[in-house]
């Protein structure tokens, strides 16, 4: 199966626009920029696609590949590839973020800007470092997904997205996750939330734009600023939005960072 | 009496830092951006600085060569060779936008980036392009800004700064335009509502950011609209904030487009 077909990747808005790739996070597909992008379109190609697993992307999955962030990041530098994509400004959506740094160290000369939103290079606490989760939690987490998926989607799904006074953003996101296929969405939880990017970051040489919410329960403050501080060329942005997803709960926001962001990148 | 002196330029910010350089509009001084300098001063080399004829820089002023933006763009060009700048963001407010346009024009490998809040190449409407002013209202502003200073002041300032529900604003305005030696002032008025700079527009090569509020009766939208579509590499950024002095109503607005644009720079 062709790489466009099986991650579904759709492109729209001019050739020769400058490339934004928008990349959803876990238990979600590219429908999570539907308020995004279509501001992009006139002046930027804006590529969409779908994680292996996520929407219609499940007929390449391999639990090895998958069983780290590498092989998604494989997948975003393969799309890349596959159509000759270049001076990209990869925006990465939660753990897309860490995928996009990925991607980047693995294709530097493709991936060329990077704007995180809401990322997290270690949700696990460490010494001298803040990631928001003990370990016990994470593993509490991992076992009730993995006993009873439906049930923790509805559960942890309005937690993550915040914006209890918007309950309707709380259910979009528990359908997304539960549109998931049980198994694999457990093998990305596991690869998300066991992972430790931050040796990662002092290599990133791409302009990276940081997008930190403030009472975000998946990455606090802390997390935001450690990225933010730990990527040489990276300039961290407090937006007013609150959760873990601005790009559904406060897309104005991603907007109007997103915008000076290419602007400063040159248009 | 030395550039630095009589421009009453301060530096602040860590050596090494990217350079910030931040220029006033008309009737104000280097006092206008007081609520958005220091939020850039931990990252950032903040140079701050006022126009001939604003603020303590009197001494300088001659009438010819303030004929035209020309003698204070020259000045801009004059400050960065005099503090050996490099690879500066220059970040103009209202008529110092043309002036930094200009500037980059003349010194195109100092001023490497360009960050225009509320700016407009003309005035004046022309056949196919909207200015917001007919020229018989520049004239009439011109005879009554030269009859009664004071007078024209504390009426035109308020309706500059707009916020009508936040007098204050319009009140720190009108004083500042009072502080202004009446005669320098009627020159700067003139060189700054009779200039032309659409033509400069299509030439700027650096970045730039073009920041546009809402309800703006000096700067309409379209005028904002025509400086983006203009410069190449440039990108419209449309502020909720009203009036036209966002660095004073909404400052928080400025900054929140200023870090994006600095992030997509390199940090």
């Amino acid at each position: 199966m062709d790489v466009e077909r099986a991650h579904n990747v759709r492109v729209s808005g001019p050739d020769g626009g400058r490339v934004l790739m928008l990349s959803h996070g876990f238990g979600c597909d590219q429908n999570m920029w539907r308020f995004v992008a279509p501001h992009f379109e006139a002046d930027h190609r804006v590529v969409l696609f779908d994680h292996v697993g996520a929407g219609h992307a499940e007929a390449l999955y391999d639990p090895d590949r998958y069983a780290t962030l590498d092989g998604y990041a494989d997948d975003v530098v393969r799309i890349c590839e596959e159509l000759d994509l270049r001076d990209v400004v990869f925006v990465g959506h939660s753990v897309s973020s860490m995928i996009g740094v990925l991607a980047h160290l693995r294709a530097p000369d493709r991936i060329t800007a990077l704007a995180l939103v809401s990322p997290s290079p270690r949700y696990v606490n460490d010494e001298g470092y803040t990631g928001g989760f003990e370990r016990e939690d994470i593993d509490e987490m991992l076992t009730a997904l993995s006993s009873n998926y439906l049930g923790w989607s509805s559960a942890m799904a309005p937690v993550i997205v915040g914006n209890a006074e918007r309950p309707e953003l709380g259910d979009e996101l528990t359908q997304s996750f539960c549109r998931a296929d049980p198994d694999i969405a457990e093998r990305f939880a596991r690869a998300t939330f066991l992972s430790d990017n931050r040796a990662d970051l002092p290599r990133v040489t791409a302009p990276t734009l940081v997008m930190q919410c403030r009472d975000d329960l998946i990455a606090p403050m802390e997390v935001g600023q450690h990225v933010a501080d730990a990527i040489p060329d990276s300039v961290l942005v407090v937006l007013d939005a609150t959760g873990h997803c601005p790009n559904l709960s406060a897309p104005d926001e991603v907007i109007g960072a997103l915008e000076p962001f290419l602007a400063g990148l040159g248009g």
